[in-house]
């Protein structure tokens, strides 16, 4: 194990510095092949960290890293090391920084685009507190389509700071870097030997008030040292934007040569998975997309791993990815669709946040027909907070002209998106990575339509929405058979709209609600209101009022009261 | 009144056309100030507007208008002369584009930066569908700020298609535009006579695929239809960025002179309002901040609006503008606060959607102490369904560790903003513009506690938060005393936390809840929930699952079934 003081880097020599650097990229790879996590990028930025900590002097320098996977070397350096065998385990180190693990985490990250804004913030900070230290976002080339770095550019001289923005150029974001930036990018690159040609395209950094200075071997340890002591210098009186080439997955040739399956590392706790969703939602749309020609697909930055890698092939000129641009990629399918086409947007859930403007005004003000793949919807474990996707029901669910559907298993999510194909206004399907169990029954779809699993003796109806919620409903129910209680399982397909025909017969005045989403504003809320002023006990399971730290999806559901025992213990408890 | 059948115009010689620009410019003035709206932007872009419809095909030609308030002379020369006295009126046409009112309007618009995807996606699916027609975003420099036009500049090449930006180049938002984007655009703009140098700068948007001509007089009708001949040629083999200069106010001098103040006019429905919120924020700020140094302010583009103006005069180092940059702000915000500063963020309730998941993210899953200062929270009225701030509360009550306080007047409010400058967590406070009434009873704010503003019988408790919302709630209360109902009337400060201890100790049996708000996610829903396993017969009175066009505030509150009325008659049913 590495093992290493803060600090003690300092007084490292060079080839002192080059063995940390093996060092620090073999416990990488060994924790990461255990615990799952981020091994292409943190592979890449290994001789660049080790070099930061070398020049600069942290915790008193700041460091942001943008996204955040790719602070593990950072974190190996700062006096973690010891606990790095736990990272992205419950009650373990965070796979992203977090400032209540380590003063050395300035900000925590986890979507992208954030770090310059931060950088500048905490610039900001220190300047009017009278302080003396250097900020540094550190952000890759994927990063750097959002928008939100042009936005923080912008800014830099309305904020009259100074910031060192490192540019961490592997060509990557998890798909490979598109659009105009990335080319753009390429140009100064290639330039490289060309310094005329280079500096005039430099302009459109400087334009914003940047020193800009590259392109540099971020694998080169040496060169990296030098090249920052120097900039250190610099930072005293302007800002600068330092371009780095790093190889994504350096040091581990599988890795290089796959640096986009090997971008996040899953280790996998179930063996029973029936199918990912995702590959049900590339399958079903490419099948739609023969007979129906309206049909594209929009995406950001994360074409395989959504299952749209097949689609995207077949049709190419019915397919985008612009990037990791969620707001614009969001108006894109508002857009199309205003004009005739048929457009699916399939994003995470935790990143969809960023979509929330641009689905009230653009998609369903205009009540256009979009449809939102919302994949790794409700917990998603190791991640953590930044990476949840438990609040997805809630921003959705006051949204009107919005339909939202929760499909039981992947079968009844290919019958969803068959469904979609027909349906002419906003809709949103919201599920899981993985899907565990295809169950017996299958109905048709129907919009606000739900289904009656289990029928139960009259006394407690359980209304659960989703893959998870539904077999916890499920269990919770042979729980309570063995204890002569019979309840009635509802697989609430449509949170939005309810079925309010099966809520009005509902004879049952005892009613439990399961959802793997947070109380307020999801399914649960939505019964209670509907329910409000009616002789009903409810008792909602859904996340309560705080944020989720990484760990096994089972666990952390388990731990926060989505447990099939406690469900079936509170039914009996009322009923039995 | 300006009469004219759509394409007319295309018969119209020189003079003609000149003379309707004198007429539409007519119109819009008299208009605008019989019935308010967006004065000084429509003013500017008469001729451009004018050229527009004489070079392009519309309908069959596309045009984006971003936010959309420089759309009334495309209203006039549309079709719409006739119903053009009825803008923002209920039932009447919107200030705003919109689909629903014309096939001249392709898209609607509302918020910032929206126009260039929504532009391409546009183009995109005339692309799919093999039409040929012209698609053309209008945008002013103010939009150019916001990070989605990055975005959307980014994924031109990727999308393979053509379209034209007219960038309309007034030197203003609502506020001076700001920022790095703007000094460029001077610097093109100065440079008009040195083709050199220009062409060298125009590199900016050539990078991203756009051919550049600019800068020409946007006010010149003449040169507007010659150049716009000839970009309509251009536009058949690659996209074209059109930087015009035109003059905000252009031919109303006191427009011309107060281009900020007269970007929106308002008609007040009421002279009795006790102050604007707004002014309340401003002193009240500005008075910490002479005690606490870690007070910062930041705005997007529209300081004065937001009562800032005198702060950010008092305190240059400790305020920013950052432009229409509203998800940078909230990140600039959060870091300030992460590195030991006292942020407030102040903006308006429906921009405030373009946060949401820096809210999340950046502020609250750090626990970071910055308040959100949200002004035109609820109905706000005339703008319409892109503007009403209705949303807020039903997207930030999921939210952990955020507090949300709505204050019943503006001595409350003053209250509120003096509390928070003590709270060290992230607390959002929401209110609407104007501050009608001052209650009597003021108390002091603790975080999670509420206020008895009336005792009642014992039979029923109406709860309501906002100003708006307590004022129905005491005028429904007053008519159920004639009728010897005495209702307990509550003052819910906090929508989160809600106040627990008085929920429980609350002995009526009948509960009413009044917000300015959507009901799913909103303060009913909240009570729903707390209440749902307890026997309560609860009415929620706030906004249904439907999108609110423009009108008067109170019309439309009216007509949404939030008036005493309605709530006092329910509660004679119930209880009477």
């Amino acid at each position: 194990m590495l093992e290493l003081n803060a600090g003690q880097i300092k007084s490292m020599n060079l080839s002192e510095l080059s063995q940390l650097c093996d060092k620090a990229r073999q416990e990488i790879i060994s924790t990461v092949f255990k615990n799952g996590g981020h091994l292409s990028s943190n592979l890449g930025t290994v001789e660049l960290t080790v070099a930061l900590h070398y020049v600069f002097d942290f915790p008193r320098d700041k460091i942001v890293f943008d996204v955040g996977h790719q602070c593990y070397t950072h974190k190996l350096l700062s006096g973690r090391a010891d606990k790095f065998s736990t990272i992205r385990k419950k009650g373990g180190l965070s796979g992203f920084p977090k400032r209540e693990e380590s003063e050395y985490d300035c900000y925590n990250t986890g979507h992208a685009g954030t770090s310059v804004s931060a950088a500048l913030g905490i610039a900001k900070a220190r300047d009017v507190k009278g302080e003396d230290f250097n900020v540094i976002a550190l952000i890759g080339d994927g990063s750097f389509n959002n928008g939100l770095i042009y936005e923080a550019f912008n800014s830099l001289r309305l904020l009259n700071t100074r910031i060192l923005v490192i540019l961490n150029d592997n060509g990557m974001s998890i798909s490979p870097t598109v659009g105009s930036m990335h080319e753009y990018l390429e140009i100064l690159s290639n330039d490289s030997a060309h310094n005329a040609k280079r500096q005039r395209h430099a302009t459109i950094f400087e334009r914003f008030g940047f020193k800009y200075d590259g392109v540099y071997d971020g694998n080169n340890l040496v060169g990296m040292i030098e090249k920052l002591t120097e900039i250190k210098e610099a930072l005293k009186t302007q800002s600068v934007i330092l371009h780095v080439m790093t190889q994504k997955g350096k040091g581990y040739e599988f890795c290089e040569e796959n640096p986009e399956a090997t971008h996040g590392i899953s280790i996998s706790s179930s063996d029973n998975y029936s199918k990912e969703y995702s590959e049900v939602l590339g399958a079903t749309l490419s099948g739609l997309a023969e007979k129906d020609e309206r049909i594209v697909a929009v995406t950001a930055a994360m074409t395989s791993s959504l299952g749209l890698g097949g689609f995207f092939e077949k049709y190419p000129g019915r397919s985008v990815d612009v990037g990791i641009c969620e707001e614009h990629a969001t108006i894109l399918c508002a857009s199309m669709a205003a004009a005739g086409l048929k457009p699916y947007y399939a994003v995470y859930s935790t990143f969809l946040q960023r979509s929330y403007d641009e689905i009230v005004i653009d998609i369903c003000s205009q009540n256009l027909p979009v449809t939102l793949c919302i994949d790794r919807a409700g917990i998603s474990g190791s991640d953590g907070e930044t990476h949840q996707g438990v609040f997805d029901i809630s921003f959705l669910s006051s949204v009107p002209n919005l339909a939202i559907a929760v499909p039981k298993d992947v079968k009844e999510f290919e019958a969803m998106v068959k469904f979609s194909a027909g349906y002419n206004a906003p809709l949103a399907i919201r599920y899981p990575r993985e899907g565990v169990r295809v169950f017996r029954q299958q109905s048709e779809i129907v919009l606000g339509k739900w289904e009656i699993l289990k029928k139960g003796d009259g006394k407690c109806a359980v209304i659960a929405c989703g893959e998870r919620a539904v077999s916890l409903a499920l269990a919770a129910s042979q729980i309570l058979e063995e204890k002569n209680i019979a309840v009635k399982v509802i697989n609430a397909r449509f949170v939005k709209p309810l079925d309010k025909a099966m809520l009005d017969s509902l004879s049952e005045n005892r009613i439990v609600t399961i959802e793997d989403n947070m109380l307020a504003g999801g399914l649960g809320s939505l019964i209670d209101c509907y329910y409000s002023d009616k002789d009903k006990r409810i008792k909602n399971f859904a996340y309560g009022d705080e944020f989720i730290a990484h760990g096994g999806v089972g666990e952390l559901m388990d731990g926060l009261g989505l447990n099939c025992g406690a469900i079936a213990e509170y039914i009996e408890n009322e009923i039995g």
